[in-house]
C-alpha cells in the first residue's frame, strides 16, 4: 500500500501533532478522507474549523473499521488503551503508527498482540512545542524535522514503507533504529535536557534571582513550560534510560566541579572549546 | 555630574558590549565624544566604521587623562590589569564602571585602591549573545534588559548616580545589590545554566544521538557556543558561588531521580506544575 492508495486516514487525537499531520496531508491532498477521533466534540469541531480533519467522531472502533492508516497521536497512557481496543479488529490490511515520545513500551506491547505485531510501526516525530491543541497545529510544523521510526523484525514490509512515506511526504527526514536505542537517544537529547531545565527553574523559584535572569536563562529553561502530566509520564515510561542519562550527567557535573575547585583552567578551556565546536557544527545544520 | 555634562566617554574594549554602549550613546547624542580604546587598531577601525566610537586609540592612560566617564568592557583578567593602571591617575573627577559578569573580585579590588574606591561603580548588564566583536554591536542590544549595579558604601553619590543614569539612558532597568549577592544571583541564573548546557552537549558528543536532536536540545544548549576562555574565567572567578549553585543543583537532581526511581507520579506532576507556573509567569515579562 502506497500513501496515494490510502482512502481513509484516522487521526486519533487532534492536538498539536495530530492536527498538524492532518493539515499537512490535506494541503497535499494525500491520505484520502481524514477522520479525526477525539473524546470531546468541541476539540473535533475546532480541528474541522482549522482544516486539520474532514470529519470527526468520538467512536474509535467504529471509525477504525474501514480506515487504511491509523495515526495514534494521544498521550502515552491513552495510546496504550487505544492499542488494546484496536487489537480486536482485523488489522491485516491497515497500518498503524503513533507519535509517542518513548518507544520501547509501546513497541513491546504491539509485538505481544497478534493483530498488531505485523502492522504497527512506532514513530516519534521530533517536533512540537509548549503550545498545544488544534489551534496550535500548522501544516509546516514538521518541515525539515527528524522522525525516528522503530519497526521490529515482525513488521510487514509494506507497513514500514507506508509509515516512512507518510513522514517523508509531510517534510520529515526519517531515521530508523530499534525502540530500545530510540529511548536511549531521546533520554539524552530530550528527556535529560527537559529535566535539567526544570531543575534550573526549581533552583531559583521563590528567590529574587529570577527577576535578573536574561536571555541565557530564557533559552536554557524554555522547555520547562512543557505539559507537566505528559512529562511526568515520559520520565516514568522511559525510567531506566532517563535515570542512566541523569547518572552520566551527574558524573560529568562532578568532573566539572573538580576542575573548577582545583582551578584547572586549561583543561576547562579544552572542554569548553570541544563542546563549542560540536555545538556549532550541529547548530549549523539546524534552523 | 550628570550624563549631559559628560564631555568625553572612554569605552575600553569595543566588542559586542562596549560597541553597543557606544552606538546607543551616539544615537542619543549623549556621553560627549566617544573614544574607543583597544589593543588592535583593526578592531578600533571597525568600531569607527560601524559608528560605535568617534575615534580610537591603543593608549589607555593617555586617553583616560581628560575622560569624564570610563567604561571598562574587556574580559575580567584584562579589566583587572586596566583598573590597576588607571589607579595611578587622578580619578577624583571621573567615574569608572565596567560590564564584568562577576563583581565581587572587581569591586573588592576597587575598594583596595585609594583613587578608585570612591569613583568605581561595578555594573553587569544582563545582555549579550554568543556573537562578538564590534560587527555584532547594535544600539538596541540593551533595550528592556536588566543591569545589576553594585556600589559599595565608599562610592560617591554622584558616581553611583551617573552610572545608573548611563544605563537607564540606553534602555536598561537597574537593580542594585552588593557584589557578593550579585555573584550568587548570576551563579544561579547564568553560570550554572551555562555549565549545564555545556554538560548536555558533552554527554552526547561523539554519539549519533546528536543527529536526532531537535528544538528542545537547540534551545537548552544554545549558550554552550559561548566563548571558552571567557567562560572558564567566569567559572574560576566566581568559583565559590558557582560550586555552591552546582551542589544545590545536584541535590535537586538527586531528588528528581528518587521520584522517577520510585514512580512518584503525583509528586513529580506537582513539581512540574509549579515550575511551569513560575517559568510562564517569568517568561511573560520577558521578550
Amino acid at each position: 500500500m502506497k500513501l496515494s492508495d490510502v482512502k481513509k486516514t484516522l487521526i486519533v487525537g487532534t492536538g498539536l501533532l495530530g492536527g498538524s499531520v492532518g493539515l499537512a496531508l490535506k494541503q497535499r491532498s494525500m491520505g484520502g478522507q481524514i477522520i479525526g477521533v477525539g473524546r470531546r466534540q468541541e476539540t473535533l469541531d475546532k480541528a474541522i474549523a482549522v482544516g486539520a480533519i474532514d470529519t470527526g467522531t468520538t467512536d474509535l472502533l467504529d471509525a477504525a473499521q474501514d480506515a487504511d492508516l491509523i495515526l495514534l497521536a494521544t498521550p502515552v497512557e491513552t495510546l496504550i488503551q487505544q492499542m488494546k481496543s484496536l487489537a480486536d479488529l482485523d488489522l491485516s490490511q491497515k497500518v498503524i503508527t503513533d507519535v509517542g515520545s518513548t518507544k520501547r513500551s509501546i513497541v513491546q506491547l504491539a509485538s505481544e498482540i497478534d493483530t498488531l505485531r505485523h502492522r504497527f510501526v512506532g514513530s516519534h516525530p521530533m517536533a512540537g512545542s509548549s503550545a498545544h491543541g488544534p489551534d496550535a497545529a500548522h501544516a509546516d510544523l514538521f518541515e525539515g524535522k527528524m522522525v525516528i521510526v522503530t519497526p521490529t523484525d515482525h513488521v510487514d514490509k509494506d507497513a514500514r514503507q507506508l509509515v516512512i512515506e507518510l513522514w517523508e511526504t509531510i517534510g520529515l527526514r526519517v531515521m530508523e533504529m530499534d525502540a530500545q536505542n530510540h529511548d536511549g537517544v531521546v533520554a539524552r537529547i530530550s528527556h535529560l535536557p527537559h529535566a535539567v531545565a526544570v531543575l534550573l527553574v526549581q533552583l531559583v523559584m521563590g528567590t529574587d534571582a529570577l527577576s535578573a535572569a536574561s536571555t541565557g536563562f530564557r533559552d536554557t529553561t524554555r522547555v520547562a513550560s512543557g505539559d507537566p502530566m505528559i512529562w511526568a509520564d515520559i520520565f516514568l515510561d522511559n525510567q531506566e534510560q532517563v535515570l542512566s542519562a541523569m547518572a552520566e550527567f551527574k558524573q560529568l557535573l562532578n568532573q566539572l566541579m573538580d576542575m573548577i575547585r582545583s582551578g584547572e583552567r586549561d583543561k576547562m578551556i579544552e572542554l569548553l572549546k570541544e563542546v563549542q565546536r560540536v555545538r556549532q557544527a550541529w547548530g549549523a545544520g539546524k534552523s
